[in-house]
């Protein structure tokens, strides 16, 4: 009954070490009562002599990724090269095959997944991604499987560890936005390039995936509206605190009929909240289904272990499947729904925080209020403190909801005012 | 390739109620994409004349739970009257006959998991029963499925809605236990009967569980240490909110090597963290695994709706096999492992609060501080009030970690002073 299914890992960075290990060290473990055996073959890498601190034999490296895509003893192949090329034709030539694919790659998945996918239905091939999004939680199977009796109609997420270790930082130790992200560089929460993290766009691509597994709804990474950290100040962070409210960088998708809301940027959330106290690089995913309500997801988001947790948890799923020699096509995801549009930006509806920075004189608050009428907006709560050095204070603002296209119009109006000396700060309002 | 896969459904309370709306209104979203198309075409209860406030047609009633079990067309049966008898009866005749079985009966699989799980594989069939834990929080499939990688290695479960919704009452409102109790059975948190959850075997037998599906381990519900939430007192919240923790009913597993330490019980834990914020009726379990490290799941643990919702999609997850015609018993969960045994409750660490109830008089402290000594307890911190009425007055000690042999002489030697007026309030401690 002990059948082998012959694995293959592309790529032997961080992630791919850890898989390495899991599936070496633990393989008997892993086929414990399943009636297979899980074998790592081989290991393509274009750097194969550098040691990563793991015992690997000699025979199994490779610098040829197609040694593993077209070795026919080979079922199961994982790539985690990342990026868009090669890493999208070694997939598609693999699933071509009919061999089933584990990946963690994000980038590729926000942009070309429903190739993948229909080209994986079209070959009867399974392809897997628990990875891409939340590290170790198994946020996609959750979807997939446990909610799958439900409509999903609202996810929050804190999908970027980078950005919310900064945003800690931040928040509980007052250093700057500048401080904090050396301190996530120093303890590798950080690349040297953090761009990809701080700017939004990874927890963008992430929430691109989840749209299409718990929403049904293909939408691009590039068409979700998406803010950054970056211009967050400290003294934001302060103003929050004091309205009650904690700064997190949250992916949000609502559902509502037939358009979907879909955007990552800074947002003010209830301070004493769940998602609020979601502290250093964790991730975590609230989601509303219509008939389990309110779900929360919490735990570590990346690195190697967690990671491969992920991966190896697809490899398994597949393996099994496998050995059962499953009828094809049946076990896909199903087909997005075209039906699903993306609502635009400027329609989507929250309450804003303002900050504006204005010269001291008397009529400047019922000016910038006067503004706000004409856009049809409400103000909710108003701080203004003593004067500071420079001749400029700050005026902060909450208000009640209104649509996107009326506060923008409402904030290029008001920044026009001649005692308006800074472009004015607005982060959106997340009653969670 | 549309094939039919037919339900029966035993015992319409409830859960059944909200499993047969999903089944019936939601047939076609459930079945998208999937090459097959479920179908519930039977279900049985004691009671088929009472309206259930569902549209449910006549013919596919019936008293009989054999007529679905006997039926060969129907190749998915759905348990959900509980307790032991006919249940368990039910669906070992189910089982034998190679079906699949889906249930919430946690009693019943506390009791007797390894008799289902040994009939299921021997007759190459699938048990599944995600809804017997958490309701709606699919912590089954994460961990048989999503962490499967991972070796589990410590696991806090609030696992019972029943008794957190009383202790939040009894710590945000300041209602006595007995307030509390009354309000939780006006809300339908609490049955007129509420022993079983009040006493905490509800989530001793959830406990059994999950020890089976994380740790494989097969430790019947009754082998449990269990004490309940009955005896926990206002002044307790009180003082422990002063000490700076939170009183939950946890269940609480950890792995030493080949012991498995199993035990529900009320516990102080540091207030602000995740699992003290948990409020109200909510479930949640903490996780560690070696691989992804600690993970917190959060959820409706109970309900119609939540509970439903878990029910059907273990029924999509067999239908999927069966129409796979999956290889017999190649998915089943491993067996347990035989050389994972019970630590004897009287070799548990941990730390504990005491509350003695003294004649305040020179020299008490001083006699209690001695016996705690002479077992090699260490006393952590002490908070000694003003006189009450009646002469008595409360000490209330945290001391540091004891072994469980070592407190309870301890106390059964304090409880025999002289100036004890009362049994020594106990309440572990643990510092998640």
């Amino acid at each position: 009954m002990e059948r082998k299914v012959r694995v293959g890992l592309i790529g032997l960075g961080t992630v791919g070490r850890g898989v390495a290990r899991l599936l070496l060290e633990r393989s008997s473990k892993l086929s414990r009562g399943r009636g297979f055996t899980l074998q790592l073959v081989r290991i393509a890498d274009l750097d194969i002599t550098t040691s990563r601190g793991i015992d690997l034999p000699r025979e199994i490296l490779t610098t040829d990724a197609y040694r593993i895509i077209n070795d026919s003893d080979i079922s199961i192949v994982i790539e985690l090269i990342g990026g868009i090329e090669p890493a999208r034709t070694y997939i598609l030539r693999t699933l071509e095959k009919g061999k089933g694919v584990v990946t963690a790659n994000k980038a590729l998945l926000s942009q070309h997944g429903e190739e993948l996918l229909e080209t994986a239905q079209k070959n009867g091939a399974q392809l897997f991604f628990e990875a891409s999004v939340c590290g170790g939680i198994p946020i996609i199977r959750i979807l997939r499987e446990g909610l799958v009796a439900n409509r999903i109609e609202r996810l929050y997420g804190i999908l970027n560890g980078t950005t919310n270790y900064i945003l800690t930082r931040m928040t509980r130790e007052e250093s700057s936005f500048g401080e904090a992200l050396r301190q996530a560089q120093q303890r590798g929460y950080a690349e040297t390039d953090p761009t990809l993290d701080i700017s939004g766009q990874d927890a963008a691509q992430k929430l691109s995936i989840l749209l299409r597994v718990g929403f049904n709804a293909s939408i691009q990474m590039g068409d979700i509206f998406c803010e950054g950290i970056e211009n967050i100040a400290l003294q934001d962070i302060e103003y929050a605190r004091e309205l009650g409210y904690t700064i997190k960088l949250l992916a949000i998708a609502k559902r509502l009929d037939n358009r979907i809301e879909a955007r990552v940027h800074p947002v003010l959330i209830p301070s004493g909240t769940l998602l609020a106290d979601v502290k250093d690089e964790f991730n975590s995913v609230e989601l509303t289904g219509d008939a389990v309500g309110t779900q929360i997801f919490y735990g570590k988001g990346a690195g190697e272990m967690p990671t491969a947790s992920a991966v190896v948890a697809d490899v398994i799923e597949i393996a099994q499947q496998t050995i059962q020699k499953s009828l094809p096509t049946e076990n896909q995801m199903p087909p997005a729904d075209e039906r699903l549009t993306l609502l635009p930006m400027e329609e989507v509806e929250t309450p804003y925080y303002f900050r504006f920075t204005v010269i001291d004189e008397p009529g400047v608050l019922a000016e910038i209020a006067r503004l706000l009428a004409v856009e049809g907006m409400s103000i909710a709560s108003v701080i203004q403190k003593e004067r500071r050095q420079g001749g400029t204070v700050p005026i902060v603002m909450m208000t009640h909801r209104a649509r996107e296209r009326a506060m923008c119009r409402t904030i290029s109006n008001i920044d026009q005012l001649p005692v308006v000396k800074a472009p004015t700060q607005v982060i959106r309002v997340e009653e969670v």
